[in-house]
Parts: structure tokens; sequence; C-alpha cells
């Protein structure tokens, strides 16, 4: 059995600016073991170059090829399903590198405006920080017209310093009451989050799924039979895990005790 | 029986920019015989001096005062029900007109930015073709801080020239899914937009109410005991009446034929 590891950043590695204590002993571990993994986050915000920058600045280094945003994820699953076709991306400066890189064609809100959503053949939507009402129109009518709905994550609410901000799970809902259209939701825990995991983790043939929230991270592992390991650094707590029907199969108090059950799995199978 | 009507505008009096035939007819037989009426829409983009005059365009003078929008009907529904407090309002101009003639104070998007949100108490939502990611930020952070939530109508879509846009029903969903929270709303077919279009209609004791919607104005008219008077010059056709469970008491081709009816009533009454 090859080990390999998924790890969410967000509450897992860090919080905020701030690195958890013994993120960066896991990271070397698993480095110095030979062990493959990714990071995976729901996130399409940021690019995997800015999460790069920002895990270095907390002593962590990642290549960026591990790092797969719902951005990256969606465009990895749509070269691989799909038929090439305009996009009209609703979302922040990740998401739109990404659909950029399918090398597709974007339309623009300035297009769209003089008719060219009816070219739209897909609208992907993800947080978007610059929303507007005319990108929510457009969307809808390209959707309307046919146009595929795909989201690249589900979370309603986004963690910031004032509270919860609305999430993609939100602008989904936008769209969805004025289409009456379902999307396809690529991050965590749905399938094609899972498959372009999998990929990523060639050769292995034991997950360990490390994250902090139960309707995402644990739901994901429990969904594909991966080991959901918890950690309680991040969004949920071990009171809802108590009162959750989804049980991780480990509880953490932080990602700092994850290295101990590395080292005794490693010992088990040498 | 004192009767009075209720008459829905867009798809019943005009289309667009053009009267539906028999519309200036009906307005004035009700002005000529002294039947109490009132137009009610859901829409609260608009002011009824805006209304006023583009009714006034196509030949009908209708007083502003028996114009109800749905930011009107909020306006004097929160007066009546609740307690002065700060309002942020998510909407078109109309809505921002009545939020601000209400006289409690509106937030600004620059005030919540510094923390202005904390101290808003009715987030106050229409269709806004202004709509942007921080209004939705600071609707939900004062929602989730104990605000108000009230929305102007359910309509999830708005009928444009160029297909249907997203409506206030999508701008509710957003907000509805990143906070959790239901909203009171307003607008047909709810029971506050009731309430107001009685009191405005003081003394009638038998309403008709006239529109051109199965979901809101039919819908309406059957939940409060109104004489439900359906019009095919609008959204709704007699197809989806044969196949949907509420039923109109009197469907006409337009509202061309309904003068006839109402003085078939005063006949029968005089």
């Amino acid at each position: 059995m090859r080990l390999g590891l998924i790890l969410d950043m967000d509450g897992v590695l860090y919080r905020g600016n701030r690195p958890v204590r013994g993120a960066g002993e896991v990271i070397n571990l698993l480095k110095d073991e030979g062990i493959p993994f990714i990071l995976l986050t729901n996130n399409s915000t940021k690019t995997p170059r800015m999460y790069r920058k920002k895990l270095l600045d907390m002593g962590m280094d990642v290549p960026e090829e591990l790092i797969v945003t719902s951005g990256v994820a969606a465009r990895l699953y749509m070269e691989k399903h799909m038929e090439p076709g305009k996009v009209f991306v609703i979302g922040g400066r990740g998401l739109h590198e990404e659909m950029e890189g399918l090398d597709w064609g974007t339309g623009s809100v300035e297009e769209a405006r003089t008719g060219g959503w009816k070219e739209v053949e897909y609208v992907v939507v993800g947080l978007d920080p610059g929303l507007t009402y005319e990108k929510l129109k457009y969307g809808a009518l390209a959707i309307r017209n046919g146009a595929a709905f795909i989201g690249t994550n589900p979370d309603t609410t986004y963690p910031a310093e004032e509270g919860l901000y609305p999430g993609t799970g939100a602008i989904i809902a936008a769209l969805r009451a004025s289409t009456g259209r379902e999307p396809l939701i690529i991050g965590k825990p749905n399938e094609p989050a899972y498959e372009v995991a999998r990929e990523k983790l060639d050769g292995v043939d034991e997950v360990w799924m490390v994250g902090d929230r139960l309707d995402t991270d644990i739901a994901f592992a429990k969904r594909f039979g991966m080991k959901a390991v918890m950690v309680l650094t991040g969004v949920s707590t071990l009171e809802e895990v108590e009162n959750d029907p989804i049980k991780p199969d480990l509880i953490l108090p932080s990602v700092k005790e994850l290295s101990g059950y590395i080292r005794v799995r490693l010992e088990e199978t040498r």
C-alpha cells in the first residue's frame, strides 16, 4: 500500500497569514520521505503562484504543480471531459488565469453587452470580489441560452477577519434561482475534485485527506474512501464533530500531531 | 358590497412602452364611476413619480398615491410595524427613495467599509442593477449581526427585451445562502402587500385583483379571498393556466374586456 496525502491549506497549514505550529515539519517530512502529496483548496480567487509565495513566506517550500485550487481543478477537468468553447468567467484572478490557460477563448462583459453572451458555451463561477449585476445578468442569459453552468466550489460562506463573507455558493444560488438550472460543482466534496486529485497522486493506493471542515474536507474523504483526518485549527469544532453524522477517522488537535502518525505508518510498512 | 380593484401594471396596462388596447378606457371608467383602485407592482426599481409619467405618456392619468410599488409597500409596512433603525438598501432608485422617505437613516457602502454595517438594523433588498459583491458582503454581515432581512418581492426573474434577467429573488437567494436566514418578503403574493393594498382601498368589501402572472398576481388573489382576474397579455399563457393548480376566477384576453365586466357588475348592484 503506497501512501499519499491531500491537505487542505487554510485552517490546516495556516490561519490567515500565520502558519499552524508543525505545518512546516509535516511538509518537510512528506518531501524527505518521498510521500506523494498535494495541497487542495476550494478557493479559486488566487493562483498557485500566489499560494506558493504565501507558503514560502511562512517557511513552507511547495512546488506550484502540487498546489491545486478549485480553479486549477476546473481547468484540468474541463480539458479532459469537455469540448472547447467560449468561457464566461464570474470569478477572481485565479479563476480568470486558469480559464485563459484553457485557451478556449473567454468572453468579457464588454463583449456580452453587444450580444457576445450568445456565443458563450461555459459559464464558470467562483468567488468574485468584483461581482456586478451585469455579470449575473449575462451569466444567466448565457445559461438560459444553453451554456453549461459550472461552479468551482459549493461553499456558501468565506471566513474573513470581519466575519463570514458570501462565498461561491451564494453567487451560484443567485444564478440557480434565476435560471432554474443546477451547476456542475468542481471542488470538495465533489467527484471532479477527487478525479483531479487522484491523477496528481499517481501510483498511490491509500489516501489520507487532511482538512478542517466537516462539510467539505471530511465529507469528501468519506465519500471517496479516503482516510478522513480532521484537525481542529480551522472552521469545524470538536462539538460540531460530535453532533454531525459525518465522522472523521482521526481527529487531531492540529497538523503538528500528523507527523507522528505518518512516521508510525512508515515504520509499519517498512 | 362596495367594489374595488387592484391592477398589476406591466403585462396588464402596458407591455414595455406600449399600452395594451383598452387600458386607458378601464382607468377612465374606474375614475368616472368613482370605483376605488390602486396599481400594485412588485417592481421596486422605479418611483411612483416615474410610473405616473410613463402612464401619462401612454394616455393614462393616475395620481401618484394610487401607484404602489413594492418599495412603497415596504416603506408603509415598515412604518406601521417596525421600530426605527438604520436601513442598508440593496436596490434601485425607487427603493432608495422610499427607504430615505422613512427617515430612519440609510447606511452607505462607504460607511459599511469602516464598520458601519454593525449599526444596520434592516437590510432591505430589491432588484439592484448596481449590485456589487461589496453590497452582498455588507448585507450578509449585517444580517448575521442581527439585522432584519427584508425582500421587496420574490420574483427570481425580470422580463427584459434580451430575455429573462435575474430578479430580486436571485439576489435574495444569494443572501439566504450566505446567511442561512429567511427574509420577510413584502410583494405579491405575500401578506404585507395585501395589508398595504387593503388600507389604500378603504371602505371596499369586494376586491378584484387583475394580473398576468399566476405565481404572483393570481396566487395573491386566491390567498386573500380576492376575485382573481387573469389577462393573457403578459407572462403566463392559457396553457400554463390549464396546467397549474392555481385557477383564476376569470380569464380575459386582455384588460379591454374588463370594462364590460365592470359595467355589468355596476348595473347588478345599482
